[in-house]
This record gives C-alpha cells, structure tokens and sequence, in this order.
C-alpha cells in the first residue's frame, strides 16, 4: 500500500458536488453582475515580481509566491542575497495589482467608463488554518473612470442582487466614507497624525464593544481628552438607535463639524438606490475597512447571523492609475466567494432531469447507448452504471451522487418507453 | 507618460469580448458532457514538485515553472546546486500528473467507474511563439476504472456530441490501437526494439507522405527489408480507399497477423456507436499520437481544412495508478480548448437582450437607477452610458460591447415604455 498522497499543504481538491456548487454559484454571480452592465475579463495567475512589489499590496506582498527565473546556474544561486532575486514572476495575492495592471496595458480598448468583474483564484504562502487555504477564489467587480456617486450605485445595487440571487437572506449594506471617520476624529480632538493608528482600535468596535475599545485607546497611551470626547460620544442615547437612512440620519449619527461633502454623497447615494436596495444599506460611522488606499465611501455586506462580513470594498481613487502614473477614479467590491459558496441556497439539478441506466452482460452495449443518446436528447444528465450484487450501495452511491431517477435496461428494453424509473431520496 | 505595462511574457490578458467567448465555449463543454454523465474536478495550480517530476509528464516535466520554498536563507541559496532544490512545488504543466493524484488521494469518495472532467490552466515555460502560450487551458475527459470497449464509447459519443454543440461541423474521429501499431511493425518484419523508433517517423505520414516516410526510414537506417516491406503495404491500392468503418475494413487496412483482439475490440466500439457518431469514426492504422504511455485504442478528433488535431487521446491504463502503486484501467480525451475557442460558432448575446441607456445630467440619477432595475428584472443585460458630443463614437463603442439596442432618456422619461430604441448593426 502506497503512503497517502495529498493536495499540497492549504489548497484544495473539489470533488464532483463541491465543484458542481462552485460552478452554480460563479454562474449566477457572474449573471447577475452582467445584467448589471459589468463586463468579466481574465488576466493571467502571475504577474512580473517588480509589480507585485510595487506597493500596491500592503502586507500581501510578503506572501506572494515567486517563481522561479529559468535557466539559472549554479554561479546565479551562488551570488543571490535574497530568494526573490531568483523569482522574475510571482502569483498574484490579490486582484487588484492584475486589474491596475490589465488597465494600464488596455486602457485605449476599454469603455471610458470600465466596469469590471474578475472571477479567479489568488495565492498567498501562510500558514493554513481552519477556514484559511493558500489557493482561494476572489471576486472583484469594480467601476472605473466615474467619479461620481452613481458609481456607488451601481455597485451597490448589482451586488445587492447578487446576494439575493443567490438565496442569501438578511443580509445589510454597511456603508461610511472614510473623509467621515477621520473628520470625526478630527472634530473630537485627535491629531492627524494618530488617525491610521485610532482606526486600527475603532475597528474593533464589533468585536470589543464601546468599554474595550475605550480601555485599548487608553492602554495605547492616546491623548485623554479626545479618547474621552470619543467615549462620551460612542455612550450617547442616540448611538443605539436606529436611524434609517438619510442625511438627517447621517448627521445625528456624527459630532458636529464632519466632512459635508461625505454626508451629502452618501444621502445621495440612498437616494439615487431603490427601495428594495435602499432598505438593505446602513450607515455606520464606525466602519473602517482595514486597507489604507481608500480614499472615500467604503461598505461592507454583512449578515447579522455571521461574523464575518460576505465582501467589502469602497472608493480607491487613487490607486488603479499607479501603473500609468496617473489618477483614475475607481470604487470597486470584492466578495468573499469561499464564504459565499458554503452560504449560498441554490438549487440542486431536479431529480427529474438525471437519469441513471443500471445495466448487465445480457443488454446489448449498442442498445444501452442509444438509450443514453435518447434521454440525453430529452434533456436529461445520464450516468450509465452496471448492476453490482448489492443494489443498496449501488442505488446510494447514485443518490449521492445526484442521480435520483434510476431505470434498470433489461434484456427486451427496446426505447426509454419500456424504462421503469423509480425515484431514489437525495443524500443527506 | 510612463513606459508600456504588459502581461507577463507568452501570457495572456482576456478583454471582455474574448472572455465571453472563451465562457460559452466552456459553459457548451461543460454541458454536453455533463449530459453525458461526465462529473467536474478541480484540482490546485500546484502540485508537489516530486510528483510533477515523477516520469509521468515525459518531456514536459522539463518544462514545469518552479515555485521558491519559503523562509529560504542566503546560506540555503549557496548550497543548492539546482535551483529546482529550491522549489518544492510546481506549476501543473498538464492535467494528467494533477488527476493522477487526484485519483490517488480520493479513489475511496468517487464512483468505480469515475467519469471526470477537468477544464483548467496548465503552464509551460518555453519560448513564447504565434499561437504558443506559456498558459493555455487544457481540457481532459478521463473514464476511469473501465477496462472495456464502453469508456472509448462513452468518451467518443460525449466528445463527437461537444463538438457539433460548439457549431463545429465537418470533424472526424480517427481512431487506431497501439497494439494494432506494434504488430502491423511486427508483421512487416521490424523487431520490437524498433518499434518506438519507426513509429517516430511513421507519425509524419501525413505530413511527408509515403515517399517521405520511406526515405526517412531509409535514412536513420532501419533494416532494408521491413522497410521495403512497409513501402509496399503503404503503396498497395487498397491503402487509398475508403473502407468505411467495420471489421472487413480494419482487417483490409493492415497486413495478415496483426493483433486479433484490437481488431475485435476496434470493430466493437464502431457497432455499439450511434448512426450519427459512427459516421465521423474513421479507422486509421497509422495513427500514432506521440505519448509513449498509450496502451490500446488512440483516437483523434480533426478536421480536413485543419493543419492540426482538436483534440486526442486513447487508452493509458497504466498511469493513472502510478501514484496508487496500482494499475486502474484509464482511457480519455483532451481537447485543444484553445483552438476551439478559435473555431467554436456560437451565437453571441441576442441584440434583444442588450439595452444601454444614455442619459445626461438632465436626468435624475434615481430614475435611471429604476429604468435600469425594471429593464435588468425584464431579462436585458444594461448598460448606462453618459453621453458626449460625438454621438457616433459613443454609439460605435457601444455597439462594439455588444449593446445593439440604445435609448436615450429624458427628464421626462418616466417608466421604460417611454424609451424610444434604436438597433446598433454589430461592429464587425
């Protein structure tokens, strides 16, 4: 007996019915999306390694994977300081590098305003854990080249039907504006200069509550008097209320003297949304989203039930001409397809369109095939399966594998007429 | 303005109009053998490098992209003496090595006789050249774990049914057995430590003609009498007829003495195909396909005004077992996805289907935002388009996306059967 033999460490196999699930649920994101007008495009899994490095990445950049260059020597091992000199290409951690990249290279062929969906694997070398792989799907839909709200919009309502698309229920639309978070922190009294850093706790108001985070802005040793403007603030009545959405709204939930701009594009934002779209968005003065290359609304789709949000994303204008050394406005989504594939509800191939035909050596095999031929020309998904001494295995193996309508082919079965088909329960 | 930002080298970008062409050719392969009983996989990019070099990718083991260990040191760099000691895991260069593995790890969950598909990227590092890519998708349709006749008829009534849903018309399957090959060298006189060697150049027959072949043979210096031998049996009248398929026909396409049970099993696949399949079943006894690991029937899928095969393949139950320590009965098929993107004819989004809006700032956003959802929920796929000065541009760009059906709302456009439509004629 040969020893075991795995998928490397972290990534993954997908076995007929888990990549049945991923195939339906990238099929309706991908559908829903292009109705929505987005146009999906595919760049390849590696990318030159000075563009990797290029600080586009944050921390993901220590774990992109290098390739290696060909044909080195022995003399080019010798002098190398750093394995990296050794990579000239790595794959990619995210899809944001490829997609500032793609749009430098096709600028001159894309529509003045790009929306795009990028549906593809990314790879980060750290270390697997439970619920973590080192090959994993993202999914970014982005709107390039419209700097105005309805980019938002658009964003918001596409990915709004996705969710529902995909039998998702209950889900919200978090959303704030970054020049909102920091003019608060502004107008409570904390210096510019410590804004990044009093994110970093703020955004752990979900997990740590007002109290813990109070107590962390201590412990981090932050001027007492804006921390207190900012507990004051956070205990207030009106905190725990909700609101609704809208400008009124907005501006109850935030100190005096915050960016007016942010408030009147955000309302807007609600505004220029349906109904059904705009009772699913929920301002949160509180949001942070973690990467710091957001320049205004930033939003987060989450699920009361789970906690752990299903995508995020915002405004990062100044961040997809870096390639081209310009600035070209974008506010982009990316959605967590491996959270949303375990979540997603949709429903299984009917039992009526499988088929499966249990045969022996008495059926003629030229017979069997044009039976199959028959019911795949009805529409049907046929499996063939040869008659075992012990039907029960068999018939559950078939029922596990989705085929819930099985038909024995006998020696005088002449068309699918003669078929008897019985009905065997889904697997559990 | 910054220097020109590209792809990697031999790599490709995908814009929106191929990529959707590249989604419905895989949505029609996915399909049809899905129809046909065949169940997807997923395997990741990678692959251990001890595995992807284990002998069973034959010289394209050499070709394989290494991927860099991490937390490599400078002193690790100065001891290795081949960079590959510095990889310990690999780009998959084809599909084979990937669902042997497969095979191996997950034989206890799939069904004993496992129909699998598997469409997916494979990398190569060679030269870039016109048509060669350093990733492509390959796409492999394996039967496993079925030793008779049933899997080449199965695989070739799948893979003929793929072709005509892609809009291909005009293929052929030609098909041959290895065993056919090697007895027919036998028959003709040549000793079986030539075999490989003459089927080398027999394979270019097609290319350099009877002619070429013998002066070939000739050349590299195989003994004068089978070389004659097979000069005349590829002269003889019979060779340039044809024989349709069936067993009279084999036999009348190969000299006396040649394996009798290929000739059987051969004659059985063409009898237990279905009228339309058969027909485009030809039998050619000098068919050879290159891998050495074939071990019975080969097959070919071409076309006559093509310089090249769709797609190939035949039975190899040796390999698939590799990993198993085991042998496992294997047949299968890989078809050239990349030039069937090239050569699929499927009708693209109807014009019907499309529906762009263009509005101005006269129009409130919330109401474009509605015209959009009502138009999205009635089925079309929308696109909002501000618009220019230059009307032609914008409708030209438009109808290059594939939206043939353009609106331009007012301020008092109020519900979509206020749009007055225009049809774009697609771009060309």
């Amino acid at each position: 007996m040969a020893s075991p033999v795995n998928a490397p460490r972290g990534m993954r196999d997908f076995l007929p019915a888990e990549k049945a699930q991923r195939e339906r649920v990238l099929g309706v994101i991908r559908d829903t999306y292009s109705a929505h007008g987005f146009d999906e495009i595919e760049t390849p899994v590696m990318e030159d390694s000075a563009r990797l490095h290029a600080g586009l990445g944050g921390d993901n950049e220590k774990l992109a994977f290098g390739v290696l260059k060909r044909g080195l020597t022995a003399d080019d091992l010798h002098q190398a300081t750093d394995s990296l000199e050794l990579a000239d290409l790595g794959l990619r951690f995210d899809l944001t590098v490829p997609l500032a990249r793609f749009y430098a290279t096709h600028r001159g062929e894309l529509p003045r305003v790009f929306r795009a969906i990028q549906i593809a694997p990314v790879w980060r070398a750290e270390r697997p854990q439970k619920g973590r792989y080192r090959q994993f799907v993202q999914c970014d839909i982005d709107i390039i080249g419209e700097s105005g709200p309805l980019a938002e919009v658009e964003l918001i309502s596409a990915t709004a039907a996705t969710v529902r698309a995909l039998g998702i229920d209950g889900c919200s639309i978090r959303i704030n504006d970054r020049r909102l978070l920091t003019s608060m922190l502004t107008a409570l009294g904390f210096p510019t200069s410590s804004h990044s850093a009093v994110l970093i706790t703020l955004d752990k108001l979900d997990k740590l509550g007002v109290g813990g985070v109070v107590e962390e802005l201590k412990d981090r040793a932050f001027p007492a008097e804006p921390v207190a403007a900012l507990a004051e603030f956070l205990n207030r009545p009106e905190a725990s209320m909700d609101l609704g959405f809208g400008e009124a709204a907005i501006r109850a939930s935030l100190p005096d003297g915050v960016d007016e701009t942010a408030i009147t594009e955000l309302a807007a934002i609600g505004e220029m949304l349906g109904e059904v779209d705009r009772a699913v968005l929920e301002f949160d003065p509180f949001l942070v989203r973690g990467m710091g290359y957001y320049t205004g609304t930033i939003f987060e789709v989450t699920h009361p039930e789970f906690g752990y949000s299903l995508g995020g994303g915002g405004r990062y204008d100044g961040m997809i001409g870096r390639f081209l050394g310009t600035d070209v406005a974008a506010a982009g989504f990316s959605l967590g397809f491996e959270r949303i594939v375990d979540l997603a509800d949709l429903p299984d191939t009917l039992a009526a369109e499988t088929a499966a035909l249990i045969y022996d050596d008495s059926v003629e095999p030229a017979r069997l095939m044009e039976l199959k031929a028959e019911l795949v020309a009805a529409g049907k998904r046929v499996r063939l399966e040869r008659s075992t001494k012990n039907t029960r295995v068999l018939l559950d193996s078939l029922a596990a594998q989705g085929f819930l309508r099985v038909a024995t082919v006998k020696p005088d079965t002449t068309t699918v007429e003669d078929l008897e088909w019985r009905d065997l329960t889904p697997a559990v």
